[in-house]
């Protein structure tokens, strides 16, 4: 049986880098893993109203839920805005983790990798959204740390990842959150 | 000439904590200062592409650059989602700050509150937002902070604030605030 | 063969709340796990020029690395500081890390409790240590969360934690804490 | 009358990297500031049973505490370890910020360097220290922020900064930092 592992993007541009490197990373895992990318960006704004009864909860919130109470792992990749999370993806850990009780993130593996034009790598949006996944339980992997700082440049002229350290790395990441999900899940 | 302060919840709760101490701080201002609630609930969720022209820049993005450009100061009183930032409030500042070169939040003298039911007061919730805000060039007041703790105790039977350290440690937190905001616009 | 767990204490003072619930934890590991308390007060202040020839390097800094050498897993208990970590725990974090490549971190698992006498309970503290944690490779349990809000109220009179509800609470954290070490030493 | 400015440096290493970027930082004040480097490096780790009596302080947290106490503002140029501060500044924080009541820190101008040989350039230690800066109310400048990333290859061959555009952001940095200085000391 393979682990089916969600994909989710931070970033709601059509062509982000958080998207390119989601489309490249997922086509580096082995067999036994099945990729899939969920959409984030339709999710309404979280309000805790229309979790009071049923009837008022939008369906794009129930499908998200039940697409993800699918998935055994979750692969985070997003850019960072003004040091933070992009809202769509806050918005998305906020929208899994109710009602309360029902959260769609409990004790899943994840792994988190964030991407920036800049220097810095994203780092404060990935740290602050390891933060929410301590509380959310969401068993990250520690290492390898995946800060894509300057990623443009990574994703240049002849196809993503034309630089073979990078690449390299990438693989690394991979086969690490391949083994951490089979330890986690044994 | 009056100070126009915009106060910003971020919670979309109709009857949320955050909204009920806001309600509360926005009266205990001196008459030198207009007090604004901006809603936040209407903005479509951050997506860069749409700030490619104008044509594609959803109206609700407009008005809230437009409103908060009239202001001259901003007061933040908002909840804590799984240790974080609520995404109305984080899709706020994004949708505040782009596009590029001319965010609203510039230069702005600014205050954070945050509010929890729990313990812990949104601690994280508000220094994830201080953390964007100095990017954003927000210059927020260091002192007196504001957590409030099980805000619902605070918010009890005979009105609203009824005990009177609470309303007293409200009183200083505005009226340092005040002085703040006529230091810097000086 | 039993495993054996390190516990660091983040407060030097004689008769720390911390050392209090540390000694209390202590006694409830079952018994295949040995506790062993570290000390780290007298750790010089990490300075990367003492570890550029092992005959400059201070006997403190040795005895602290060897003896962690030995020690299977690692339980942080801490308060916290100026919304920090102690400067006694964050020095450990550094001298433990070093010389390049030698790291006393790599790969143990971790796990972190933060105590404080107001209500936040080290609430920064502890995300602090999470954060450094994360490029040590202590691969830390995520829930349950401990924040020790009030922590001198959980140690009065009649001896440490005389709450149930707090007892139940610290055995669920030890009892998640075994099964933790067991699942990664795999 | 001159302001006196405090620098500290986060790192103790003879030939630091930050010590350089302090050095070169304070020749380019203009003449109404006296900048003073204080060292950190021999502060005992701050242990409050020390404080209980005066007999009992380490002379070194008593020079630091007088010293810094005649100075008007403080600048902190630090690396990063383990993507928090070094202990030795957070020591100098905490010694600083007791007994309980006569912080040395209270209502000081501040700015914050952060230095880095990485791509990461120190964002961590910066925003940690920032984080403890708004309980201590040291009033920091938010803008401009300064990570100085790959900060070996600023200080090359041929003199400290030899890049104009470093210069030029560097003496922006110390311009606006004057300018804030004067703006709260009014």
């Amino acid at each position: 049986m393979k682990y089916k592992i969600a994909i989710i993007v931070g970033s709601l541009r059509k062509n982000s880098y958080s998207g390119q490197i989601a489309g490249y990373l997922s086509q580096v895992f082995s067999d036994s893993f099945e990729i899939v990318r969920i959409p984030i960006g339709d999710l309404a704004l979280y309000n805790p109203d229309l979790d009071e009864e049923p009837s008022l909860t939008p369906e794009s919130w129930q499908i998200f839920r039940d697409t993800m109470r699918t998935c055994d792992a979750v692969l985070f990749v997003t850019p960072e805005y003004n040091r933070a999370l992009p809202a769509a993806l806050k918005n998305a850990l906020d929208v899994g983790s109710r009602p309360y009780g029902s959260s769609i993130w409990d004790n899943k593996p994840g792994c988190c990798v964030s991407v920036s034009p800049g220097m810095i790598g994203g780092f404060s949006a990935q740290h602050q959204l390891r933060q929410s996944l301590v509380t959310l339980n969401v068993r990250v992997m520690q290492q390898p740390e995946a800060y894509l700082s300057q990623v443009h440049k990574l994703l240049a002229e002849d196809g993503p990842i034309s630089r073979p350290d990078t690449r390299a790395f990438l693989q690394e990441l991979v086969d690490s959150f391949e083994k951490w999900i089979v330890l986690l899940s044994r």
